[in-house]
């Protein structure tokens, strides 16, 4: 068949279309020119991926904390469209089907405690809008109607959906789309590197206590955290605070939202970071590494307590997205986990992650380096002008560090991370779970000079 | 390799681990047991599905308005697992791949007028979401931050994520969830079937001025309307109505948002709903056929006038989804259009809907059907206690017509189509595009007897 004229007609010229057409996420479109080229990447194999130039990059971010298997596991995308050989879709809106049913038998099966309620979704937003949604109408069912925010923390990323928004806790990211639904209501994350002085590590799960009695607990439905906190900069949480959530959760009939877009599915070495810290929430929300990416895929993992007053009589969540469930996807997800049991990712994680921390932590005597911290396969360096005060960048040295030099400076040799300040500056490595000892070496080589490098025109001293 | 532990244990028993585990969208779980088990599909080839007893379907519904091209069309999935074999995934989050940029540039192409960037989500919510986003952005780029309000349709169903849901009309998919984010505000649907006797036709449009003069037109951004509104069952526009829609959003500064997650990919006979009938939004919304479900997809097109400030120096529209623009979702998308175009989907739509929209009138001698609406393989009847006063049921009566004996009637005899009363109750039609006009009498056979037979259940007079 003949490939058609709109089709041919589109493959002139790449970075002209995409300048013209393609309109990139979270991206200033209008700074992309001859000059300062559309990044192209056209292959991806493990840990590594190519540019339209033929350039590589080990990716250091499994394209946005996704491909937790790697890239170039097309056998997994091969089992999506084996599946369409049966059946390419039915949507999960009152219909069932073989593929959609085992997954969450298995996912509830991996999940810890009573988490046995799987529902469908594409991603991590709408995981979190309909964990969100869930808590709402639990508490309007049980006869708690008033009960409708939700606890998050400062700095924090839940998704850009209008309720998933308001638990997002990035001003920047919140101001040009008020009044954002109103559910979300913020506390201190757990930077334990910045945590003010007259504060205690064991304070931090107290601001949630008082945050619910200022709100007023009749009118809090849930408190929703990552495992470790990704925006700011892989925020670790200080011993026994998971603990002390729990407990809080349980004092004020509050529902705990585990929200692991990022951190289930081996990145903290376990299926879902709760079980690598040892609490156990009401809602886990998941997406990314459900399938490392082989297919749009999402899921809210609820406990059977949650799900009860839902599936008395004529009751029902009134929630759905069509494309929940989809055959195809829940094939990936299926051979995705097989990957992991199957190749023992789990373990590869658990023992190579000390060899990553400890080459994070050897970039300490670097002068810019002001803070290392992190767990399992998601790991951070803060970056800082004067590691005895901590002090941090203003926004025009932040502005030159990251993006006039740190992302395009790593990235021309051949690295990609995250160079980011949605909180205080920050290099971000997630990379694929199969990431070995000696490719943490060559992530060292690359991070090293280019580190020092920022350290030396900045002025910084040794 | 083995099947795993996990995999082989969920593998049992499909219904009892369905029912266990597995949370249908929209669906009364606790409904399900032995005697009234939750359907599931296991094959789909063209128009038909089957399900795990060996039961053969005509999909009068395409899966949920998606599988416009039909089912079994697993060369339209394999082309997103080839694409695998190259790049199985990065994100559109400041990278681009050849994919999505030659579909971008294609999809720019086949949309009229300058709607020529392209946004990509992974769903119609995601879409949605995305416009509401970028309405309010625009203006407080442009100096009218207030501009934050979105006008839509009583009964029209915009999608579930809180920002979507606020232009949703439903009420009963609303209350659960409150407090939406504070967008929507409602005007009166095109029912024509039941205008109030005080209405014109032509005063419909004009209820989207006085609700924009109402608001305050400093804090109207947005008109959101589906070009054939599906809730309710099908509701056309009359004559001229987004002629003056498009009037009015002129005079007062309003953009008009086409949502085309159902009525786009051929569904009224053109790429668009908009070509079809005439008229020029400043964005599309749209899902489902941008793939025929074949991956989870969907996008958002920005006219050029909208796009220029997010283009200017450091701007950018801060939203994004990780998944947006997947290259296996793109490939698959693209095969698709492949599709149309070689096998003339849309002629064969144009030529075939006079027979779809006969065989519907034909049913009108039935006593219960009081309306036949729709346009292109989109069409309803709505079912009415009396044609002369187009008396409809009350909620018990409604409850047994649609969930006691339509819906379950329907299936046993091998038809899926939506009966459904979120407005008054309808049957909807919306099969795939490939349907022929021998197929149409066969839907025939089987709505006429079930029809008359709820008739005479009804002790309705013929």
């Amino acid at each position: 068949m003949a490939t058609t004229e709109s089709r041919a007609a589109a493959a002139t010229d790449l970075q002209e279309l995409g300048r013209r057409h393609l309109w990139l996420h979270f991206s200033r479109m209008g700074g992309y020119d001859d000059q300062h080229q559309i990044p192209i990447i056209t292959r991806g194999e493990g840990c590594y991926v190519w540019d339209d130039k033929g350039n590589k990059y080990f990716d250091g971010l499994s394209a946005l904390f996704c491909v937790n298997i790697g890239h170039g596991r097309h056998d997994v995308a091969q089992a999506g469209a084996d599946q369409a050989k049966e059946l390419g879709f039915i949507t999960n809106w009152s219909y069932a089907h073989p593929q959609a049913i085992t997954l969450a038998a298995r996912i509830a099966n991996l999940a810890p405690g009573d988490l046995n309620r799987v529902f469908f979704t594409s991603g991590g937003a709408e995981s979190v809008e309909s964990a969100i949604k869930l808590a709402r109408q639990f508490f309007k069912l049980t006869g708690k109607a008033n009960k409708t925010k939700v606890i998050a923390r400062e700095v924090a990323y839940h998704g850009t959906t209008l309720g998933a928004l308001s638990a997002t806790g990035i001003t920047d990211l919140r101001t040009p789309f008020e009044p954002l639904a109103p559910a979300g209501v913020h506390v201190p994350n757990t930077n334990l590197y910045r945590l003010p002085h007259h504060m205690q590590p064991e304070d931090l799960a107290e601001t949630i206590k008082h945050k619910i009695e200022f709100e007023g607990p009749d009118t809090v439905a849930a408190v929703i955290l990552e495992p470790v906190q990704n925006a700011g900069g892989c925020f670790t949480p200080p011993d026994g605070y998971f603990q002390r959530v729990r407990e809080i959760c349980d004092e004020y009939d509050v529902l705990l939202i585990s929200d692991e877009v990022i951190c289930s599915w081996g990145r903290l070495g376990e299926f879902f970071g709760c079980q690598r810290l040892g609490y156990q929430p009401d809602i886990i929300t998941t997406a990314k590494g459900i399938t490392s990416a082989y297919a749009p895929m999402g899921a809210m993992i609820v406990s059977d307590r949650l799900a009860e007053p839902f599936f008395e009589e004529h009751n029902s969540f009134l929630h759905g997205f069509t494309f929940g469930g989809h055959p195809i996807a829940c094939a990936v997800s299926h051979a995705n986990i097989d990957v992991f049991e199957n190749e023992n990712l789990l373990d590869h994680v658990r023992t190579n992650e000390p060899v990553f921390r400890d080459m994070m932590e050897s970039l300490r005597d670097i002068p810019i380096v002001g803070d290392v911290r992190g767990m399992g396969y998601f790991q951070a360096v803060e970056l800082v002008k004067d590691r005895d005060t901590k002090a941090t960048f203003d926004e025009e040295e932040s502005e030159w560090l990251l993006r006039g030099f740190l992302s395009g400076e790593l990235y021309r040799r051949g690295l990609i991370c995250r160079a980011d300040d949605r909180g205080d500056p920050v290099i971000q490595l997630a990379p694929p779970l199969i990431t070995t000892a000696e490719q943490f070496g060559d992530i060292h080589d690359i991070l090293r000079p280019v580190l020092e490098e920022a350290s030396r025109r900045l002025g910084l001293a040794g």
